[in-house]
């Protein structure tokens, strides 16, 4: 997205800022502090990288309130309580400027079922296929070559991205927002098996995904065997992920890429879960965990826990194997020295 | 899906209840034993859950037959061989009475290939594309948005969700259901690296999918280098699992969400492999054997086998292994308290 | 793909062949060692295979230039620099005369902005979507049902598979490959947590890919918080495969299936990451680096690394630390050998 701004109107839009240097250069970059060059505006946003801030080359570096040190000649400082959260700030509103503008229409190639409502100010772009009974709440987007199943119901200011299915039935708050490739109410993975053979359990369920919901490219959650899969408000879902059958997430969880929760698992509120972690079936795990990434979660796991590891244990237990796990080549060498020592004294 | 029978009919679906209560009751739902309430059928699906038995509302209670306990009053307890499979036969009744009719028709918005031969009864739904050659099997459903590519072969009675990708050449047995987003026919990942440039190999091979094979969401398989990546009749695979080129998987396999096979390798019938599990390329995984979750397979492993870890070992082998593992901080004291001693006697 | 050619042909378009045997038979077709028979052709393209040249029955065998022993009656080998390359030589001949002609055409059914530009030799395939500013440069095939984003920039002689999503404003190089269910600029993961609530951080950022690069089914890269992710030309990835916002891989890189990269890592050129292994945020793999499969790269690691393992180690001491792990039982037998005699001694 192109964009240009002064300082001067960044200083307006943050609000709150502290300013050191001047408030006349013009802003059209973003860039990290080693790759910031004039015109760019930078940022410490993570402590690691605090040595870059004296040799960025950026106009203007967006700092935390306790950053000693001063700009270079040109250069302006904006102290800020939380330099992320501003950087936020000023890229919604680039975006805000620069989103291209979806008009209220229903694109001529797309296939909508007589039966389906279709709210005010919706959005339905080419190639996509809204079934019988299905409803789409006012304001929402549906970007094209989405599916929507039968008796489907999307709320309000959705946003579908092209290639995304959503299963019969299955139901979306307001502010949704899933990203290309997303399959929600695909059948879950169930079966009896009977003589050797896997007979289907049909999946008569469906998926419930509350408000806020934001969900990553190619991600799947699955139906439910009978009433539903859910997803709570404010939950944020990264790419790759898996969601089984009849798994309950609580609000405003955070699960990294290629993580996977099998069948009938429930995660409380505020629950982090890890890049390629997995947690196995109908396990609890606790409000306010937090756990690691590539782990294996296998039993309940009470609240507010921080735990990682295969299987999962408390961190610093986890980090504290591993400190012994190193050190074997070195514990084997002194039992083998100290059988010697008994040896040679019989 | 909305459904309403009486605990009466429940018992003549089922046939060979032994009913202990009322056979009057309405039943409008299906849940879990916590969470059922008056007008649900519940089940003792997983014996982890015996306890809940006694507290349940829920007004029908599928139970085991050797289960003992007497139900509320107006609660009735229905013990039969397999109350999984029981509620399966349920579900399929319900899904049976409610699943949208879908009417054979090619949809207008359809584009099919002169060439492509479409069976009796088919129903090719909206914005789906049949390629040149292709064959679609009396009976099938190609939901909307399919890609069939030329001269691919579909069976009878074949499901494909939308956003299924089917490649050229690639051929489906009878009664296939393929979820959304899943792949079939990628080109295998090959490439022959002269002078640090990695040439392609071209993947000439295709894919062939046995009868009542069931693959879950974005599920990936690449056709083959030569001949054929094949999964055999029966066989089912969860969501996001990845079959490389000119795998062989055997009759009635089990393949849990995430797990990935790697080229050339080959699973006999009946093999379980568990989620985030894979495989490396070119080994016998043999008959009847269970890999455990997130496994790191290296070697061929003998039919029957149970394993898992990274690498796989024999199960029991692997807990033992993890319990000495949680046991080092002990040892380690141990031994120093050992050296302590010999250097407290000289 | 049916093809036959004799062997004389064969031998005309490796050139360099030294040939062992008649060159009469004609091949149809191509298998392994253990599985082919009159007709085919084989190859050793995996010394672990070598004991199986003497029983093939293959009537051509494409062998190692050292490789000892003579042909079968009527069998035929030879002996080349490198079999596989050999092979793939001949597949892409296969290839060449078998492959779908398609004509550059727009398809009626497809949807495209006016202001896109489309250019020479173009083939977009039925039910695409070409958005508003777009570019395909000449030559490139869009299969079918693909979406290409407002102002996204595709390059030449590129090949995209059905179900593909580009997006907005997001650049391919030439020669691109992307398989069916590839998403090329989904929204990062980023958001801030104020009071509890995950808010979004937009991402404005862009996607590019270099020349020559190909990338496997289902496989997901994210925009850029701002700037760009970026994949080096060359580079090619497996299916399933998670590239995070701000990611810079280097030229001529692997990825294997189901592995995984964190925001802002960068990995320099020539970088090979095993299957299922997952690098966190904001390190850097050096130039050559070879990351084995199921590992966590958790640091920086120094060009050239050979590692693996959780975390990751030296190859060599991570297979020594596993070796002390397997010989742990062993390990308490002595300590408490040693215990016991010390307390028996007093």
């Amino acid at each position: 997205m192109r964009f240009s701004f002064t300082v001067k109107e960044l200083i307006e839009l943050l609000g709150e800022a502290s300013v050191d240097g001047p408030d006349t250069a013009i802003i059209n970059g973003i860039a990290s502090l080693d790759e910031a060059g004039p015109g760019d505006l930078t940022f410490l946003g993570n402590r690691k990288y605090k040595r870059a801030v004296p040799r960025t080359d950026g106009s203007a570096v967006l700092l935390p309130e306790n950053y000693d040190g001063h700009p270079k000649p040109g250069q302006v400082f904006l102290r800020v309580a939380n330099p992320s959260l501003a950087l936020a700030l000023v890229c919604e509103d680039i975006e805000r400027r620069n989103r291209p503008c979806l008009e209220p229409e229903v694109h001529p190639s797309a296939v909508i079922d007589d039966s389906a409502e279709i709210g005010a100010d919706v959005h339905i772009g080419p190639l996509c296929v809204v079934g019988a009974g299905a409803r789409i709440g006012s304001g929402s987007i549906l970007e094209g070559q989405v599916w929507i199943g039968r008796q489907a119901e999307i709320g309000c200011h959705c946003r579908i991205m092209p290639h995304v299915t959503i299963g019969d039935e299955c139901r979306l708050g307001d502010r949704v927002r899933l990203h290309s490739g997303v399959v929600v109410g695909s059948d879950g993975y169930g079966y009896e098996t009977v003589d050797g053979v896997h007979r289907k359990v049909p999946q008569i369920g469906i998926v419930t995904i509350g408000d806020d919901v934001e969900i990553g490219a190619n991600t799947t959650i699955d139906r439910a065997r009978f009433n539903a899969t859910s997803i709570g408000t404010g939950t944020k879902i990264d790419n790759l992920v898996q969601v089984a059958h009849n798994v309950r997430i609580g609000r405003h969880c955070l699960f990294v890429s290629q993580s996977g929760v099998s069948g009938s698992a429930t995660l409380e509120d505020n629950v982090v879960v890890g890049g390629q972690t997995g947690i196995v079936g109908h396990v609890t795990v606790g409000e306010g965990s937090m756990i690691g990434g590539k782990s294996a979660v296998h039993r309940d796991i009470p609240a507010g826990s921080k735990v990682r590891g295969v299987p999962v244990r408390p961190m610093l237990e986890d980090y504290r194997l591993a400190a012994f796990y190193e050190r074997l080549p070195d514990l084997f060498k002194r039992v083998a020295n100290i059988e010697e020592l008994l040896e040679s004294k019989g």
